[in-house]
């Protein structure tokens, strides 16, 4: 007998990797935070003797969900302004409001709550891009969450740093700090082509290669992002990065509503991540990534749920689902995306797309032990004809029961094992307080 | 003080009548079934003396949902065929298993299942057209569901009916039995212009007239279905119930992804009501309801969940979002479908399509206690600034607590009082052994 931290008995294990893969009645052994095995129950209980071990008799357990793309702390804006355009709501609601609130508490403060929401619904990893990454990064450390933690630029100064030189030498130092992290990694985080200008979009490249890190970046999220870049640089904005040499496989662009076939062709060859964020999308109105043309094209296509502000919760498993349901819609095609290939962009190729894939992604054997379980007894996924069927188009984040990132046991039977949800739920009332009357 | 059976104070009631209002701190006082009185809580408490008093201090009470279009016995062939087109999902899966599957039993375990699933998730009223209609309102009867029972009409026969005049005459029957119900009405329920030929439809349309009562159908659901009645009938479908005399404020339509501007123009003209599937159209690739263009011409648009063989679940919070959601993608405009019209389509609009809004559909005093209360202290719904916005955007079934259909308390701190989910479990892993075994 081999003895292991951990033993999970599941009545389904979904691995991702390989694809289309459902296991009956498999266990997974983790130990010292990762995974080492995946094998049939009955041998599981014949080779390993497990320090603890959790029965899932009517669970399905998949590899935790990668949110790659999120602001986490606009979490206490949730609600403020909805209904609206674009334009009009970062104009006149989001950037008002974070010019006004925005500072390491709101951030600390955010960060937790979103956390917590992302854990209750099984997200055990998530790519942020916002102020005070600092401070995001030592929330994620304290709570054992995984992260990769964005490097933010943009030409405006804000709370975090006032131009150019300094948001990018408050990114490389914390890059720094965070080199030998195992559960944070960092990306370049420039906002929007329109919202930087070529010489920091250089530096980035530069020091991206340096660094060996992705470069995430809101891409063709409207019409009227590319004919203004159309009008200002005589050409649309994936061109312009085309030019300053940042199309390539760290290239981690988001949203892209707005793709002719060629620029789809263009991100195939030179392997750019793109992130579809699909009820982001449609509550701006922004238009429809093309998500199942990329996917036909070998473009890695993940998911995110953008910020609480623009959708309005952190779910994951209600993003898988929009994800299947609207590239049905948008394309035509009913088998455009199919429940497997959804529940892998949520997973392997958000993991991919952040660069560690190597790490998470997938429940294979010397991967980190990020595992989410979700509970198929409910009435409302019941009969079960097809255990990843039921995952990506009847559960909600109320059946996600267990989870564990690095293999901490962080939601334990529906309770998050080392955050206080009282006391998070007072911290936005207080926010809330304090954001309203001003 | 005036003694009643039941008090419900709330943080927050949202009565959608009259429209977009939000109260605070409200109660709702309850008596023989129906809603005697909305008034402030300070008030209640020295004008009532109730039996059963609910405090509900962090919750929003809104009207009880209505799930205007489902097929409730097919939630035992949830997840049984996904990711296929309409035709090939129909003709080599759906219609097969029904025609070996469909009898008394199946249907009575199915409604079951279906109905636990609606209260669970805050439906209180649902519009059904499915084989074997007397046991579905049996079934109805005795959970205490509010239900419009389709008398159904097909040009093929089925275990229900072998021909166009056994079908009339048992809905008939039905009908006659069920006219004194205050909970379940009737419709005349002829499954679409493309299966459904003229004889029966003047037959109905007729009788319709005669008792008073609507005809739901499924109507352009697809521009193929479109393009059939073109070729055979050398119009439209909507040109061919018009042609029938069935276009006024009987019909519900339901789906009506493909419509021309005159067409949207027509259906204003003649009070026709618009049932809106969202999650099915796209799970379909049917098309997208102009939900936009139909609301800004007046016309009632209420929501539908569709059966869960294709969306795959019953939840009215999940669909009410997706419609908010998809008004704004499909037209382009992040303003379309806010969260009270999204709210209003689920519930009073609803009410409208049946027939019913003297009865239900909105807290008005007078009309049936059917109420839905949900929880907004859960953290993925903090902070709130408007509880409207967060029941559309961000709320899911599971903070559902408390549902009354009639006054009576059917789902109290989140458990069903009058049905047993364990053995509703039971019967729906019995029904998938033997379904899938075939």
């Amino acid at each position: 007998m081999q003895t292991i931290d951990t033993l999970i008995n599941a009545r389904w294990v979904i691995p991702v990797e390989p694809d289309g893969l459902t296991l009956n009645h498999h266990s997974i052994a983790v130990h010292g935070g990762k995974i080492v095995e995946v094998l049939p129950t009955n041998d599981a209980a014949k080779k390993y003797h497990a320090t603890e071990t959790v029965d899932l008799k009517t669970h399905a357990v998949i590899p935790g969900l990668v949110n790659a793309h999120t602001h986490a702390a606009m979490s206490l804006f949730r609600g403020l302004a909805d209904d609206l355009p674009l334009m009009d709501w970062l104009n006149n609601h989001i950037w008002p409001a974070e010019a006004k609130w925005v500072s390491p508490d709101f951030v600390r403060d955010g960060t937790e709550l979103a956390i917590a929401e992302m854990l209750k619904s099984g997200t055990t990893c998530f790519s942020d891009m916002y102020f005070f990454p600092d401070v995001t990064a030592r929330v994620c450390h304290d709570a054992g969450m995984r992260a990769c933690i964005g490097l933010i630029m943009i030409d405006f100064p804000s709370a975090w740093a006032q131009n150019a030189d300094e948001y990018l030498h408050k990114g490389l130092k914390l890059h720094d700090e965070l080199r030998n992290s195992e559960l944070i990694s960092t990306a370049f985080a420039p906002h929007a082509p329109y919202t930087v200008s070529d010489a920091p979009f250089e530096k980035i490249r530069m020091y991206a290669d340096e660094l060996d890190i992705p470069i995430h970046m809101h891409v063709h999220e409207t019409a009227q992002e590319v004919e203004a870049s159309v009008k200002q640089h005589g050409m649309r904005p994936l061109a312009r990065l085309a030019k300053l040499g940042l199309l390539g496989p760290r290239l981690i662009a988001v949203h892209m509503t707005q793709l002719l076939p060629e620029e789809i062709k263009l991100l195939a060859q030179d392997n750019v991540s793109v992130v579809h964020c699909p009820e982001s999308n449609l509550k701006l109105a922004s238009g429809f990534c093309p998500v199942h043309a990329l996917t036909k094209a070998g473009v890695n296509v993940a998911l995110g749920t953008d910020g609480a502000a623009s959708n309005n919760n952190l779910d994951m498993l209600e993003e898988i689902r929009i994800a299947a349901l609207l590239a049905k819609g948008a394309s035509g095609d009913a088998t455009a995306v199919p429940a497997h290939t959804a529940l892998r962009m949520a997973t392997l190729n958000g993991a991919k797309a952040l660069g560690i894939e190597a790490r998470t992604g997938s429940l294979t054997a010397g991967k980190a032990a990020d595992i989410t379980a979700i509970d198929l007894s409910a009435i409302s996924s019941q009969p079960v004809y097809d255990p990843v069927s039921q995952i990506v188009y009847t559960a909600t984040r109320d059946q996600v029961s267990d989870v564990w990132v690095n293999g901490k046991h962080l939601l334990a039977k529906h309770q998050l094992t080392g955050m206080d949800e009282a006391a998070l739920r007072e911290k936005a009332i207080e926010w809330h307080g304090k954001i309203k009357a001003s």
